[in-house]
């Protein structure tokens, strides 16, 4: 080592990276804003089909047009910046132009569950004080109850029709973007805030993980009202790819889009994807290009995913939240994997995974072995609008944001959620984990897709009891499916009642168990 | 349109979105530093294998664990936050480690060219006012006139071994990161300032744009000491892939790495590509997996894009200067080009393309037809590190940094760079691009590179002269080339002199024409 002093020559980069907190951005530094991406394909995809609604197809060109006269219809009807904007439509054409069209107008988006009634329309719109609702032409009763100026579809192309495109002015893209309210299967829906840089940053994370590219074709099945469709609304245009509307998530539909429009990419919860996978329609037609599926919101069972793939789908399993603008974590494909066996393959993808590439950390708080999942990143909200409590309850002191689920970690560090912290059933002082019991009963072949439920027990404290849908021609009794169950996992963990039908679900698919709970 | 008042409710969001210009950021919002890529693949990809260099290989748990030790070592010798810390050596494990270390250690790395000479060296690490100098064991006489503190690498790592791993810290990721001196053909060396929030977009956009996965195999041939490698060394571990160190660029090794290493990726200037392309090895061997090729740094001409697509690679050309921390500017690959014949996605790849995914918006400013390339985002430095007035002359009053290149743009809104605003010659009143002239001269088959530059002429003004390096085994004269490209360009364009022999390079391979022009 020389004998040169090291601080000899400190002098003039002190100022650099000092101590004052000062924010430092370059002169040309640019906005985090998902509307830098549709600048950007308009820029280089201009004659690209950006989205095709029906028999109507737009080029990236169109799209921009179609957005910036909608925008200057907002402000033309008064739109102030920082005004929230309801919009209640399913997955069309206008709804996708509403992710770019509000924040472009200087408003907030505030995307509406079309499955919602009207009260809850009406509680969501007073909460979050929108300025405006905007529906659907067929959604009109749906909308009219509510205590704002509303504006159907028709109305409001025939505005902007007569208007010069809106051009874009500086945003604070750190500022408030969208509201999304959460579904909310016990107490009022909160609505949670996403900010501009959280879903830009998303956006980018999905389009990465998803391999989006501009040739790729992205079928809507998943809601755009839901967590703003994971934020693909932007990813998929941050690609230069194509979006495929589908208003109405059926599984006949889903099989003629995938081929008419060689669609590469969908997401969807598991049991729209047990529709798509039992329907008689699978397997009658094989994809010859690699379908690339997204799936969470529930963890799907180790026999769907072998079906998927069997059908010739690639299946990425992510999971998150409403409050995590989407996936937060994904199941990042491991290349060792393709020597694995399709139900080797099923069992590892079953896990939630880690991190996704531009997420925070993930850590398990708690027990040792099982743990509440806690992340941390520019993806997770802000914080619940007008609902100082809420926020903090739903982050620990230090910053982390509490999921609610509980799961264990592998030494590979992928993530398995066990259940929601609630949907533990506890009997006999043991722990059993509804999902456990759920994936044991879905393994039966006659099985469609199970909720399995605590039912208090004066003996025992809880019980679990299943609710089993079985597929079209699925034959099984309750005695045989609790054979089948204890034949796989420990005998106190098998349910001690079957219940048969069909399953209770929200607009998203999520199975709602606090019905199921009532009916024990 | 329903009557009711569209500001009736206002009142609570009006705070959200106000023009206060407050910051406001979630409660799990986190630093938007590359450090986080290696954070989240030593959890998820902790036994994958990080880097290879020579025979030793580390896992990502490995290379944590050492750049932990070295940051360690850092401090303890002395090192304070927003110290600069010069680091000298080829594309080795130590290299890679200090683009973690060095910041971990709250340092501002300082990565030299290798092939500067003494002078140049002592006077970068004076201007930056470095408060330690790393070097590889082998560089230590370039290292030791510099006026500071010289560390070698084996006492380095003898002080890392005793001491325990440094856990990382909050940092500012809006300050400085790194300082990446230009190779400067002309003037002194200006200091160019990356900041973390600048590189962790770079890196996240450079493993989208070339697709790094966790299979991936990246093969170090573009010197780390240029742009930070171009981001690389963040992209490559932010999708857990693996680091192929590559310490001298040549042609056999190259070609052995390939096929050792499986390698799927590696980038290079064109000027590397010609060597591997005309190399005696070359089209012996063919890699039965896609190995992506990102090059730019100089126009790659089409002949040479044609020739590496027959070998077998897939060519990915991108544009960046130093200043753009590497690629701002891709040309995305569009599916309809894939029914193109080989010549003609050469000559659509041959265009340099528009922003990268994460860059914000391009302009050609100045003349309607070929303009300045002026590009915004947050890929553009911060300025020049000390120099006010070089920073002011490279951006414009409103913000746009200009690139000094000149180009076209089609009608896809990709650009095609026509030259540098320095390398036009102006002949008779005249301009003429010298890269046209270059591919001209290139698409001969004797031809390895081309490079065409102004000299004086009372009659002209001034006039194209060529110098011209030959395959191994070409065989051409001068006037047999000055035909040639009469017969494909405009007659005036044709150089009124050809000189044969050895071009001469920068340390990335760019032709130093301020040398050719000086013997004309």
């Amino acid at each position: 080592m020389s004998e040169k002093s090291l601080h000899a020559s400190s002098g003039p980069g002190s100022q650099l990276n000092g101590d004052d907190g000062l924010m430092r951005l370059g002169p040309a530094a640019s906005e985090m804003t998902p509307l830098a991406f549709l600048d950007r394909a308009t820029r280089i995809f201009a004659e690209r089909t950006a989205v095709i609604d029906g028999e109507r197809g737009l080029t990236y060109a169109e799209l921009d047009g179609e957005v910036r006269r909608l925008a200057a219809a907002l402000v033309e009807l008064g739109l102030r910046p920082g005004d929230r904007v309801a919009v209640l439509a399913p997955n069309t054409a206008l709804m996708l132009a509403a992710h770019y069209a509000v924040p472009l107008a200087g408003g907030v988006l505030l995307a509406l569950n079309t499955r919602l009634n009207a009260g809850e329309v009406q509680w969501i719109v007073g909460h979050a004080g929108a300025a405006l609702l905007i529906h659907d032409e067929a959604l009109g009763d749906l909308a009219a109850g509510a205590a704002v100026r509303t504006v159907a579809e028709p109305e409001l192309r025939a505005l902007a029709a007569g208007l010069d495109p809106l051009a874009r002015t500086p945003l604070d893209d750190l500022g408030l973007l969208a509201l999304n309210y959460t579904s909310g299967t016990t107490g009022r829906p909160k609505g949670v805030m996403y900010q501009h840089r959280g879903a830009y940053l998303q956006a980018m994370a999905m389009a990465y993980h998803a391999r989006l590219r501009p040739g790729s074709v992205y079928l809507w099945t998943l809601p755009m009202f839901h967590c703003n469709g994971w934020c693909f609304p932007w990813a998929v245009t941050a690609a230069g790819a194509t979006h495929v509307c589908l208003p109405q998530v059926d599984p006949v539909a889903i099989w003629q889009q995938l081929e008419r429009h060689r669609v590469t990419h969908f997401n969807a919860a598991p049991t729209v994807l047990s529709m798509l996978a039992w329907h008689e329609q699978a397997g009658a037609w094989t994809p010859e290009w690699p379908i690339e599926v997204g799936t969470g919101g529930a963890p799907p069972s180790p026999a769907l995913l072998e079906r998927m793939e069997e059908l010739g789908f690639v299946i990425r399993h992510l999971y998150g939240l409403t409050e995590t603008y989407g996936p937060i974590v994904v199941n990042d494909w491991q290349p060792e994997w393709d020597e694995l066996s399709i139900a080797g393959r099923a069992r590892l993808i079953a896990r939630q995974g880690n991190s996704n590439i531009l997420a925070g950390q993930l850590r398990l708080a708690g027990a040792a072995e099982l743990g509440e999942v806690q992340v941390r990143g520019n993806n997770v909200m802000l914080g619940y609008y007008e609902d100082a409590a809420a926020t903090a309850e739903a982050f620990t002191e230090d910053g982390w944001f509490r999921t609610g689920d509980l799961g264990v970690m592998d030494d590979d560090g992928y993530v398995e959620l066990r259940d929601r912290a609630k949907n533990v059933i506890i009997s006999g002082g043991e722990n059993i984990a509804s999902i456990e019991v759920e994936h044991a009963i879905a393994s039966h072949p006659a099985v469609l897709e199970a909720a399995v439920v605590a039912r208090p027990d004066p003996h025992w404290g809880e019980v679990p009891v299943a609710f089993v849908e079985l597929k079209p021609d699925g034959k099984v009794t309750d005695e045989e499916l609790i054979d089948h169950v204890r034949d796989r996992i420990a005998r106190f963990k098998a349910p001690k009642r079957v219940i048969f039908g069909q399953l209770p679900r929200t607009a998203t698919g999520k199975v709602q168990k606090f019905e199921l709970r009532e009916s024990t």
